[in-house]
């Protein structure tokens, strides 16, 4: 049975805090039947800045059709909001199965749970897991190449980098996995690993089993999270890097973010330094360079955003993109001669 | 009721495999009852390296006083030996308690948890946790010295040195107080938090919030875990670091050590590159020098001790100190210097 999400975004349809549902509908447009926003009912303004054909619907009856409720949003303060609760045990009521990337899992909670199992629909709560593994470095194949997307700071565009490069690395005829590694990826690739919500201790464990499980491919591009300088969630992101082992990393920076997210009065260091301490602690065994950097210019103007390409390839002397405007194919190559480089050294 | 405990080390006695008992007939000798290890019954040898004193007993009825049995080691192989489910068992049934710091948690077998409740018993798992808070550095009092233990590997001896150094600190008229991370030092302490066992994004947070929770102190040592290059653990590592944002770093070292815990064909890279790695990563934000460091050399004489002292102190310019052979004023007044020299700033 083909899914059909009715993505719940209410109050919250902007690309920030909605970045699940822009990805969903960016990615997996065929599975997208409406969005669920009572404040944007009836607009045909393109507030997630994709997928203006999407409806915007102020209830579940008016996408009859579909057959998963996908909550799309953190509900303010951690809680689930008592509006929400009615959405949820409505859709499950008319048989939808319900999808939640949230801390706090729907399938524990005994209303909904019972509600479910009256009704026979699956509650799918992404973050659940139970990873048991510690990493041990064995058993990597090294014709496997893998690329790993860090940043310097989160939600950046990681995941889109992640994706788009897979995207572009298949249609070149490349043998291309993309690593899922936090909600939004693993709902968009149908597999991965929630990687903030698995003990820490567990985390690069985690990460290698993945690696360890898709290196058949030619080339895995396994998802970052976080960054090294956000002191929330840098934790994350070394278990990850450390976990994954990757041969080249891409770097990924929003023009215009300088503060550290969450922590406002923080400043981000500059990029160089970030830069720096990735290739340090990626290259502790064995040399892991940055190959490229992802940039993301949502914020500013084209014009701006070519300045700011060239001041970042004069600084770093290094391929330079914005997936979207400039396309991937400057990474790609980037990519693709690590891989051959490797491939003369080995040989 | 006081606790008196006999720890299950069972073909375990070793000061490696062991630590947990170990520091806990260190620390709370008087809480200890026996160590029950079939293997080394009957023998006089200080199998453990400390407690003479403490007998060696085959089973649970050769130490009739005892109330609580402790897990002491992790199972072969992750999964509990039908020998210690039945040890387990009797201890319910002779109405002792249980503690286990066990990934897999003893309070969720049904078996356990079923004698438990008919006996009345409690079965505690020193790493269940809740924990869910994101850090956020604010509210951090800066009149509040925080020093933080790291090292070059994991099981070198930062939880030791961080008691030692408290214990020092509160001689000397301090108030002081030691942040437990793991679950040797909760037991050890009465509080703290199980950081590796903590979901991977709460676990600076978990940090902070014990931070937060005891800044009251003058000092605050908190205990680091892993090692930022440990591939396995290197997360954690930096979650904490992030999390407790300390002041000022105690680098921890074995002498001897030259491989990676768990990953032998790994070579831990020279100390200078981890004391840089740990600085440059501890002062994204403002600056938290190494500023001494702790010597375990239990695996060499101690005129090697010596002559590794000083070549240690020869080439990184600071204190060093085997905190069990040269005691802990070197750190101690590095500690205090650190301190003054905050204040001297301040003022």
């Amino acid at each position: 049975m083909t899914r059909r999400m009715i993505i719940l975004t209410e109050g919250n349809s902007n690309p920030h805090t909605a970045k699940t549902a822009c990805c969903l509908i960016r990615y997996k447009r065929d599975e997208v039947a409406a969005v669920l926003d009572s404040t944007q009912s009836g607009t045909t303004q393109q507030a997630l800045g994709v997928g203006a054909d999407v409806p915007f619907i102020a209830s579940l009856s008016e996408a009859p059709t579909a057959n998963t409720l996908l909550i799309g949003i953190a509900p303010p303060g951690g809680k689930i909001p008592s509006a929400w609760r009615s959405v949820i045990l409505e859709a499950i009521e008319r048989g939808m199965d319900v999808i939640s990337g949230l801390h706090d899992f729907l399938g524990d909670d005994p209303e909904f749970a019972a509600a479910a199992d009256r009704r026979g629909i699956t509650i799918r709560d992404v973050r659940r897991n139970d990873e048991k593994t510690i990493a041990r470095r064995t058993g990597l194949r090294e014709e496997c190449l893998r690329i790993h997307t860090v940043g310097h700071d989160c939600s950046i565009g990681k995941m889109v980098t992640s994706v788009e490069l897979t995207h572009a690395l298949a249609d070149a005829g490349h043998d291309v996995k993309f690593i899922a590694t936090g909600q939004t990826g693993i709902l968009v690739e149908g597999d991965g690993i929630p990687v903030d919500c698995v003990k820490a201790d567990f985390v690069s464990g985690a990460a290698e089993r993945m690696v360890l499980e898709h290196q058949h491919h030619e080339i895995l591009v396994i998802e970052g999270q976080g960054s090294l300088v956000h002191p929330s969630y840098s934790g994350v992101t070394l278990s990850l890097l450390h976990g994954c082992h990757p041969h080249g990393l891409i770097l990924c920076y929003e023009i215009g973010r300088t503060q550290v997210t969450g922590i406002d009065h923080l400043a981000i260091p500059p990029l160089g330094e970030i830069l720096q301490l990735n290739e340090s602690l990626a290259s502790i065994s064995s040399p892991c360079p940055v190959i490229g950097i992802s940039v993301n210019s949502r914020r500013v103007t084209a014009a701006e955003a070519d300045s700011q390409r060239d001041r970042l390839r004069a600084e770093f002397g290094l391929p330079v993109a914005d997936v979207f405007r400039d396309g991937t194919q400057e990474l790609v190559d980037a990519i693709l001669e690590l891989k051959q480089q490797r491939a003369r050294v080995s040989s």
